[in-house]
């Protein structure tokens, strides 16, 4: 660690984007209470951005911004890392805490691709490493797995940690709209970026739920360990039949520590509408943990903006500065456990299938005749709602059949339905949702 | 502090009841993987307790039981009281702190009335004092306000902190029972003690708002400056009234820091049925914060319980032995603030008020002068309810008549309901609620 003297806690602040401005803001006007609650006084001393030309705000000092992120971060006892992306951020951070500076970042790429490397560089240089901003922004979840959790053995996660996808899932829900035009909206609402790739192919829930995974069962969990599946496939049909049986769509991170060893996953999945998951709308999050001692805990706030996110980052950095002003670090994120990863194919879960069928006598004992053989016992079947779909070789009239099963292997129920789509009567692609049990 | 050596820390446990026993037994069964948490081996010394012969569990090596507390404390670098009430707990735990020991409590009577007293001598002799199991039980609450919230401001929290009275609240709403007979079921499904009173009379509430406002504003609030009010007045009416406005009643523990200071209260209110809070059945616990920065905010889950209760203790318990291991505290608990404290009739709320009243023509039209009279604002009137109530004085049919106000003083209320009482068309006694505006 360096050798903080006396003086201030000198803080270096890259990037002043939507969280960039909002931290800084809270830095310059509440330094006086914030040094308070840190017994020392914390100060401000640069901002490296690309064009500080170009930034202006009326609280602002414009001499602390500069271009050299190198120099800045020489000098700083805390460097503060809101650049994001993989580089510069890696090289940064690692050079910092090499140096001796603490680090917080809300950098959720970064930690699920290179967490092993800098939870290391972090325990072996004894500076601390905070990161609560990067995985659903306001929600502590980061602090209570860390400490509120420590005498506890996590067994389950759930958590919405992406709002553009539940913001899109529940205007769906709510407007009864399809996927293209709920995603159309929620861009002009600002909810979901002009290219929402990594939102709704799941790839931003993949790296939280890595990170999380992480923490939960002190194993290292990369974003390489994680299988993503987004929510383009969600139609207005399946969100119809989960209103029927009084379920909703939710895109999940699920994080599992089982017989096999760690799963951990995320995508689009039917839950219970008197879930606590269930109610939560909008752009909001929420974590869902369970615990063997605990028992049911949830976690619920806002996952994104700057505001809420710069909050997690200025409570990290007071929890650092108090360290500092001590002489020691926090918790180092403790990997000891060394868990397998469970195969994904031999992942269980129930499943929803809605299958477009040519409908005539016999199809329900064929199509359950088949999950039958496959080994798959069938919880429910249900053929009443038309479906959408038009298949042009066939006059007759199209229907839908739900078929919900109870647990079952992945692999099998795939190559069920593979098989299932193979029986003449049945036409266009097969819907597939994970059903989350009670 | 101790001079803690190299060794195993050293764990002393008093109190072996419902938290006392999973305490223990976690301890003792998950020794390895805490130890592995913590870097270094901790270890269960002694458990103190009124009668050892009478304590058997297959998991517990009797000779850990003594009637010897101060002889146990003595050789402990942790010391965990969980033997409830204020004497001899508050003796035992100050010696502890002045003899250089770290202290876990889930006595939240204890740090609501000697809170100051507590905090200062942790801060003074360099000891830790952690107590997450003291408010809302396996919730994780007090690290979030202490470390994940130490960058933002608080402005209002709104708890559901007492697992008795929102199990009675809710099976009055959910089967349409009255306080009595809701109660009663409380107590057969061992919800509520045989002594309810500090239960439904919202002092346990009170306690722990206390602690969550001192912890928010980072200023000294005690059970003396809690103003608390319990659910015994509230009636299958009260609550038939709420269901057809499409809201709940629940006993919410409210702090707010105001432009008059900081008010801490416990009082049934009026909320919203798509309010988070809302969705809190049964026993559970929850806790919703809306701070400056972050914005809103929740903390949901088991608030009482063995087990539950147990897994904040050991997480606290892991967090000071860290602490230990590195030579360092976590943050003091800061009061550095001096707020006043609001004056309890100068608090605004909204408030709904039910009369029953003996039908005539001009009813109305009086009562709503009344409050006019007073400069308080009605937001809506309700007339529809027949009232079970009898007045044997009155041959004619009664009525309700339920006034909700826009915000007002709480003073001038309560005179206002006086004045209305005196008309000489209103009988029994009035209902007033507080309804929590969005």
């Amino acid at each position: 660690m360096k050798r903080h003297g006396e003086g201030p806690i000198r803080i270096a602040l890259l990037g002043i984007g939507t969280v960039g401005s909002q931290t800084a803001r809270l830095l310059i006007e509440e330094r006086e209470e914030l040094s308070a609650r840190v017994g020392r006084d914390i100060t401000l001393v640069g901002i490296a951005c690309r064009n500080p030309d170009q930034v202006h705000y009326p609280w602002l000092d414009e001499t602390l911004l500069t271009t050299d992120i190198e120099g800045l971060c020489r000098d700083a006892d805390i460097v503060v890392e809101l650049i994001g992306g993989l580089e510069p951020a890696r090289t940064v951070v690692m050079t910092a805490m090499r140096s001796g500076a603490c680090v917080v970042t809300a950098n959720k790429a970064l930690l699920a691709k290179f967490g092993p490397e800098l939870y290391r560089t972090s325990a072996d240089h004894g500076v601390d490493l905070y990161f609560e901003a990067a995985v659903a922004g306001a929600i502590p979840i980061v602090h209570p797995l860390r400490e509120s959790l420590a005498g506890d053995r996590i067994v389950t996660m759930l958590g919405i940690v992406n709002g553009t996808t539940n913001y899109i899932l529940d205007q769906m829900t709510t407007e009864g709209l399809d996927f293209d035009v709920a995603l159309r909206q929620a861009q002009e609402q600002g909810y979901a970026e002009a290219d929402p790739t990594g939102d709704v192919e799941g790839e931003d829930a993949a790296n939280k739920a890595a990170i999380m995974a992480t923490l939960a069962f002190h194993t290292n969990v990369v974003i390489g360990d994680v299988t993503a599946e987004g929510i383009t496939a969600i139609t207005a049909e399946d969100i119809a039949a989960a209103t029927a049986e009084h379920k909703v769509i939710k895109l999940l991170a699920v994080i599992e520590n089982g017989e096999r060893g760690v799963s951990t996953r995320v995508y689009p999945a039917l839950i219970d509408d008197r879930h606590p998951l269930a109610s939560v709308h909008g752009s909001f999050n929420a974590v869902f943990v369970h615990a063997e001692a605990a028992g049911d805990l949830m976690f619920y706030g806002r996952g994104a903006g700057g505001a809420p996110t710069a909050s997690a980052v200025v409570g990290d950095i007071v929890t650092e500065a108090r360290h500092i002003v001590q002489g020691c670090t926090g918790p180092a994120i403790p990997t000891y456990r060394d868990l397998p990863h469970a195969p994904l194919d031999a992942a269980k879960a129930a499943f929803a299938v809605r299958f477009v069928i040519h409908d005539k006598p016999g199809v329900l004992a064929t199509i359950a005749q088949e999950f039958a053989s496959h080994g798959i016992s069938i919880n429910g079947v249900n053929q009443d709602l038309k479906p959408t779909t038009h298949d042009p070789g066939y006059s007759g009239e199209l229907q839908q059949l739900r078929v919900v099963t109870h647990q079952c292997d992945e692999v099998t129920l795939r190559a069920t339905v593979d098989a299932v789509c193979k029986l003449d009567f049945v036409t266009g692609t097969p819907s597939v949702l994970r059903v989350l049990e009670d």
